[in-house]
């Protein structure tokens, strides 16, 4: 069922234990490796394509956010007995899609029964040229802050789809996220510091805030939010807090030296890519949402703490 | 507590989502991943320091059998809400210590909650020469086979903690295999065909006839059994049997021409690691375990079934 998806030599037709990589020459291989879990990540009874979407693209996400261009990937199961051929079939199908979308092919990887909930986990594969990554540690005081997409929408489905309320747009969102791989690669030596928002928006420009030693503060009024969204949760101040603390958002929140903007706004309109200034880095520690009459909103908890 | 084990500038201080991953010139990177589990492959209490040990070494047995020099690797934990900061202090200092003994280094990886059980995932990377790892499909007829270390003890291990019996030296081989990395890297150019053992001796001969498309004979009576598995099992033909089906056992059993036998045992000699002639190569498909008289054995499962 998966030796058809591993189309590179690399993966020596899923014939042997490993893979073979080497990057072209002044190039170097950007790794990264995220798991997701029934229960936790997704629904056990989602439509498998979208569980092996999901699980490909939050790391494809990662690379996105560093520029890079993804290659390949491996691919770990731990399946509950539960599992069958015609889950495994559909689950396949979505890698099918996606590595089609994405130039990437599958590697290798190890198959295993769990007694517990379905885990997949992806390690992927990017190349780049050396020494040009978009690392979180760049951002200087003076940059201006900027995020891709909408925020919220991915929280937004997951809250339908606990309610058991049609939300067909933002269920969308939350079970298959939209990597920002050719924006992202249009941000080398463009954005200084980058993330992909997963903890949440406000927790990955802590962590940017953090490694940097800057302090980030963003504006609420001009956080992202789709018509979706404040259709589901309406267009309060509130709202916007709970959105740029949910997480899954799989955006790219970046910082910039301000005579990049329109560099930036001409790649984002290539890659057909909403992207939104939505702040400014200083001088300091820490991230503030700052609200009307620049006053600092009181956020609670900033996003997904990770245990 | 995991900071400390990344100690390589590719991991960028685990400050990052990402790894940065180099091959020196004319050398690829070899990739490998395999996750274990508790109650699958592991018991939930064992000392968190061998289940960290454990999950790294499964991984560096494969690059072994390729020949690879390790270099490092990413974790991904799902870790269940019962698990607190000691045992992970444990879990990271069973790491720590095979750091130093393989000399590789921790490149990144991604922790989260699960429901189910304990889950350890390892994407391990070496170094190779271009083009030299050995893989699976190069054995030839007249080629003789051979397997290094003893065979059984990681199932005579898992037997007696089952039965609470006390077999220390078997249950460590269960717990805290030993990945031939020296011995590895010195079958470069001298194995035509190479794999860890880890579905069993017989199943995983038998990946290696599938994929050289040749037939593979083993000597029932020169299979390497240890002392302390004679002892726990006794020394009948049932006892080759059982252990040649077992599986766990991360030796490597390989092919190469027998003009290469000595330069086999020297290379053995001098990375400290039993090898033993075990059968041949010849033309056809399978492998068969022969008996007394050369009469062949029937063998009911070969190994460990993936799924």
């Amino acid at each position: 069922m998966f030796a058809p998806l591993a189309t590179s030599k690399a993966a020596l037709g899923l014939k042997d234990d490993i893979a073979l990589l080497s990057a072209r020459r002044g190039h170097e291989i950007v790794v990264t490796t995220d798991a997701i879990i029934a229960g936790v990540d997704f629904f056990a009874n989602d439509p498998p394509d979208t569980i092996a979407q999901k699980a490909l693209r939050v790391n494809l996400s990662d690379l996105a956010a560093k520029g890079a261009q993804p290659l390949g990937y491996l691919l770990t199961l731990a399946l509950p007995k539960s599992v069958g051929s015609a889950w495994l079939r559909a689950f396949a199908s979505g890698l099918k899609r996606d590595q089609q979308k994405f130039g990437v092919t599958l590697l290798g990887g190890d198959i295993s029964s769990t007694p517990g909930p379905l885990c997949v986990s992806i390690t992927a594969f990017g190349e780049m040229p050396t020494g040009r990554a978009v690392l979180r540690n760049g951002a200087k005081p003076g940059d201006l802050v900027f995020v891709t997409g909408t925020i919220g929408d991915s929280a937004g489905g997951l809250a339908a789809l606990k309610a058991k309320r049609r939300e067909p747009q933002l269920i969308k969102r939350y079970r298959v996220p939209e990597p920002r791989v050719a924006f992202g690669r249009r941000l080398r030596g463009i954005a200084r510091a980058a993330i992909d928002v997963s903890d949440g928006l406000l927790a990955d420009l802590g962590h940017i805030a953090d490694v940097s030693t800057v302090h980030i503060e963003i504006d609420a009024a001009r956080v992202p939010l789709s018509a979706a969204l404040r259709r589901a949760w309406g267009s309060s101040q509130a709202t916007t807090v709970r959105a740029a603390t949910a997480g899954d958002d799989y955006e790219i929140a970046f910082t910039a030296p301000r005579r990049h903007s329109e560099t930036i706004f001409k790649a984002a309109k290539a890659a057909r890519t909403r992207v939104t200034e939505i702040g400014v880095v200083t001088k300091g520690s820490g991230v503030v949402l700052m609200g009307q009459a620049g006053k600092p909103i009181r956020v609670k908890r900033a996003g997904w703490q990770h245990r």
